[in-house]
């Protein structure tokens, strides 16, 4: 799972396509009354910002399967987990730091009787300190940080009762030691888990069988292979009464795609598009799932039977509405909440039936940035690097723009696995900071580059060994055509912006092209992929050991020496997923090599700013813009 | 002692004295050659920087008596000391964090045959994290940092054969069991050991004197009082061949003045200038001493009977040249090694007599500084904020000063306890950052401000309890009458700039003044004083128990909502002096006020920074000034 921020998204508007001869323009939105009011940072990073957020009525389904408001809070647990007395071991708790899928380290059996629990010994990670002013002597509070190639967690899965008593362990033999145990899934009888078993390099993954009674291992169904790595990200969902089950898995033909299986190892594809799908409900006849297949940047509900015993059928669309729909299905799949936008519609909520039928519409946001300077947007895209995909763009003209003047122009860009910044969403999923700075007078230019999400597994495992390579070329590639196109924008003034992945793409563009960036802001940005954890890091990048090359070569240290410009870095003095160790190392390459650096720690923040330092985050970004670009 | 940066410093040029309605002019230089060239911060920084001071030979006295280059290492200790197997005792190693003159831990009888060592307990003193990223997986080192009003250290004295076996250990009972135990001087004949006790709080001390086979207390000698607070910064220095000695103390006539006195409990005055002294040496017959009597910002030899039978005899003085003499007296004190500069003298180097006469001129040299631009600078007096006390400023001149232009203003300040940063030495002790601002067009001002060093106890504590107040009213009524006097100075472009104490008065300055400093820069500044240790901090400040009004006034946490312009802090990571705790509460106090402020750390530095850091910190300095005011 994605831990990295490329948080606060948002969109753009429709109008006449054109084309360059760069680049597709798949649609434009002109600017639009150059008089009305301009966005504050204020309102773009405080508590006023939801209200430029298009807000559609939010609805769920409650448990009797009517549409309600209000989502109910998950009831206090009813269980007691086991307790371990040795230090460093713990039951129950965030395992593999929530990778694969995560989030899942208590899983009650189906009729609620008893749990999968997760036991955790992480005696023998190394401990890192996290620096913590609140008392008055200050503190170190060490957290167990496993980093690349050094010693992770241990993982065992036990069946526990309701009273914390472990009834059994599963006998899982598999690899290393340091193996992971993901998605584990019951059977609807409750008789056995499934859980999918990969190595510690990730290379591997075995979907094994076992007994909950007394943990035995019952057999191996299928099992993975890939030379880049192999990333479970979902459980087992069995078909509505019955022993088979969806599996999902981009290894097998290119794409996160759905397939039938059976205990015994049957493995039957299910969704053939060339696009990544996301599963969503099954009824025992259809499966229902999103799917990229009208477009990388559009996601829209479709369902298919389950068994076609007189051939295949074609999958049926139940979202009809260009644009991104977001899926809430009722328990017994007869109905569903589909919430979308596009880059000209602010926010729809409707009712459907799970044939696609209109019940009811809930609601039309209206434009909440009516009272705003708009300024011209366009999605487009741009050919990556290497010429085989055509990356999505998003393009921020300057306010009140005018092909003769000059204008200088600013790249965001996060650019890591398991994200997708544009989208055919409202604003084409904009960051509101984005149309701040066109309001300003700056282009603002968002691409999605290869080693992203939801473009099939070629496209997302291009970074393999090598993280910041691809998608830098990726980003450079869509800069120079961008430069091409517009001849108004300043090549002396152009500058790049990026939190987290997206902080070391940031200064992995500033370091790899000295003299083309003039500013460059980095928020917690990874460094060197020796400081970050095993289980993200050493999915992408081996590690030290074994792919010494690929951490040499992406490494920002010796690289600091090439910085030129102005380059601001921020991070959470408290930052606990790309730990202060990247950001301060990098301020001494700095130093060490007499090249200017501006910092700035957030002492009572995280990874991502909140509250009343993501405001003074950014005035300072906007400020630091201003300056000096 | 002072263990507080207001390093770096140098001086000034003379010429014809001038005087303003606000000012004494005491001496100024008019601006060289405007074509030579100018300083650069590498110069002013880093290793070149040395080729700018003024070299005049350095000489030593070796064990002969004769006259060398070369200072001899000590000798390897030819002891072992005490060892404590109990976590959080150590013998011999540093106490009362350097204070109280400091430096002696292990203090050798007279016939090298014992030692008087310090034993510490600090096992009850709070560990204080300090971040360190040289690891892979970084570190937090734990040091005891004894926090005002805090438990702190315990201490007590032993006396210990050269094989680390304890013979016996000083019976001190006076005040609390946190009791300082300061200065500790062995008798001539090696029977006692005398050390001023003083209490916790600081406001007494018992000069006591002991035995040194059985550690029995025999008397107290004399005792001192003060409201303020004691701080004995001498050892007794006894006359040689005699059962008398010499004592310093500032607690009883108004300055550090010399007594003689006897174990009986006789004191007789020895020095009589209203001027603070400093004991070089004695040969039985006279006591030869520095004096600010000539000048608070000139330091000159004398000598004094020690006996005068027939009346007080006027001390002689020995150093005939205007400026500031620091003096290396030989052993059997028949000559001195003197070592002066003064405005427009960059440094010589001869040898007198004990009487005062020319021995040998050793060493003039010339001025380092004749291939740059120089720029105008002058000393001068202006009134203490109280109207009681000249202070004495130097300033620098723009370079081409012309008075129909319009100026910016950089106010240098340290401004605490210990420190003299303007004497009558070579450019007046200036910094050479200062010549290269005011190269660069800036006027630039520093000023003594009441709290500093050598002039007298009144001056110097009219600080206490309330650090930062009486001291930042003088740095404002100084700039105010620099203002009156050059109208040509942009009230809308006034800087600040501090280290350590002068970072605290720095941000103590723009706090208390918005809108009236367009930029400050501090570095590792105090932000409260309830974060700084005990031994210097409760001098000061008493505790903020005890003095809760004092410490919440000059806390400037609160205070961070008033901030205005552009404010840079500048920390060593490593900082175990003033320690991130201070910088980083400020930065957060910033946030939550919504306050722009900028920030920069030095991983690998401690309180200053030396090597790279410290050219990329003058880089950063100067940057910031150039770009904001």
């Amino acid at each position: 799972m994605n831990k990295f921020a490329y948080s606060f998204l948002i969109a753009t508007f429709v109008a006449i396509p054109f084309a360059s001869k760069a680049q597709t323009i798949i649609d434009t939105h002109p600017a639009g009354n150059p008089r009305a009011r301009l966005l504050t940072v204020e309102e773009i990073a405080g508590a006023k910002s939801s209200a430029m957020y298009p807000s559609s009525t939010r609805l769920f389904w409650d448990a009797n399967g009517e549409l309600t408001k209000t989502i109910k809070r998950a009831p206090a647990p009813d269980y007691t987990l086991p307790v371990s007395d040795k230090e460093g071991i713990v039951y129950g708790q965030t395992v593999s730091r929530n990778e694969f899928g995560g989030n899942r380290w208590v899983i009650p059996s189906p009729d609620g009787s008893r749990l999968a629990v997760y036991r955790k010994d992480e005696s023998g990670v190394s401990q890192y300190p996290i620096y913590d002013i609140r008392s008055r002597t200050g503190e170190a509070r060490m957290i167990r940080y496993p980093m690349a190639g050094m010693t992770s967690e241990k993982l065992s899965l036990c069946i526990c009762n309701k009273s914390g008593k472990i009834l059994s362990e599963l006998k899982i033999t598999d690899y290393d030691d340091e193996r992971y145990i993901t998605n584990p899934t019951w059977s609807p009888d409750g008789k056995y888990i499934f859980v999918q078993v990969v190595d510690r390099v990730q290379h591997r993954m075995r979907l094994n069988m076992y007994r909950t009674d007394n943990g035995d291992f019952v057999r191996t169904i299928l099992s993975e292979r890939n030379n880049s790595w192999i990333e479970p990200l979902d459980p087992l969902y069995f078909v509505k009464d019955s022993y088979e089950f969806i599996y999902r898995t981009d290894n097998r033909d290119g794409f996160r795609s759905l397939y039938l299986c059976d205990t015994l190892g049957k493995v039957k594809r299910l969704t053939e598009c060339s696009a990544d799908v996301a599963y969503v409900a099954n009824d025992g006849k259809y499966v229902y799932y999103t799917s990229a297949e009208v477009s990388p940047i559009e996601n829209h509900l479709f369902r298919l039977k389950i068994h076609d015993s007189f051939g295949r059928l074609k999958p049926q669309r139940l979202t009809p509405e260009t644009g991104w729909h977001q899926i809430n299905m009722s328990a017994d799949c007869s109905k569903f909440i589909d919430r979308y936008s596009s880059l000209n519609v602010p926010g729809v909520t409707q009712v459907r039936s799970s044939e696609g039928k209109l019940i009811e519409h809930i609601a039309s946001a209206t434009d909440p940035l009516d009272v705003y300077a708009q300024c011209q947007v366009e999605i487009g895209t741009v050919k990556s690097a290497d010429a085989v995909t055509d990356n999505y763009y998003r393009l921020f003209y300057p306010r009140n723009y005018d092909p003769s003047k000059k204008y200088p122009l600013i790249v965001y860009v996060y650019g890591g696995p398991h994200s997708q910044l544009v989208t055919n969403s409202w604003l084409g999923n904009v960051r509101m900071w984005e149309m701040l700075m066109a309001q300003k007078g700056y282009f603002v230019y968002v691409q999605d580059n290869r080693g992203t999400q939801n473009r099939g597994a070629a496209f997302e495992k291009a970074i393999n060994r090598e993280c910041g390579k691809a998608e830098s070329e990726d980003q450079m590639a869509g800069i120079e055509s961008l430069l091409e196109r517009f001849p108004c924008i300043d090549r002396n003034r152009i500058g790049v912006h990026g939190w987290s992945y997206g902080g070391f793409m940031t200064l992995t563009l500033a370091c790899d092209h000295p003299g083309f960036f003039k500013v460059a802001v980095a928020g917690g940005p990874v460094i060197d992929w020796k400081w970050y954890e095993v289980m993200y890091g050493e999915r992408y990048m081996d590690n030290p050991d074994t792919n010494p090359e690929g951490f040499e070569s992406t490494s920002l240290i010796a690289k600091a020496s090439n910085l030129t410009g102005r380059v601001l870095i921020c991070q959470g003095v408290e930052d606990d997923t790309v730990v202060w160790q990247h950001s301060l190392s990098f301020v001494q390459a700095a130093i060490e090599a007499g090249k200017a650096l501006d910092y700035f720690p957030y002492p009572l923040d995280k990874h991502n700013m909140t509250g009343k330092a993501r405001l003074h985050l950014y005035e300072k970004i906007t400020d630091y813009f201003e300056t000096y670009l």
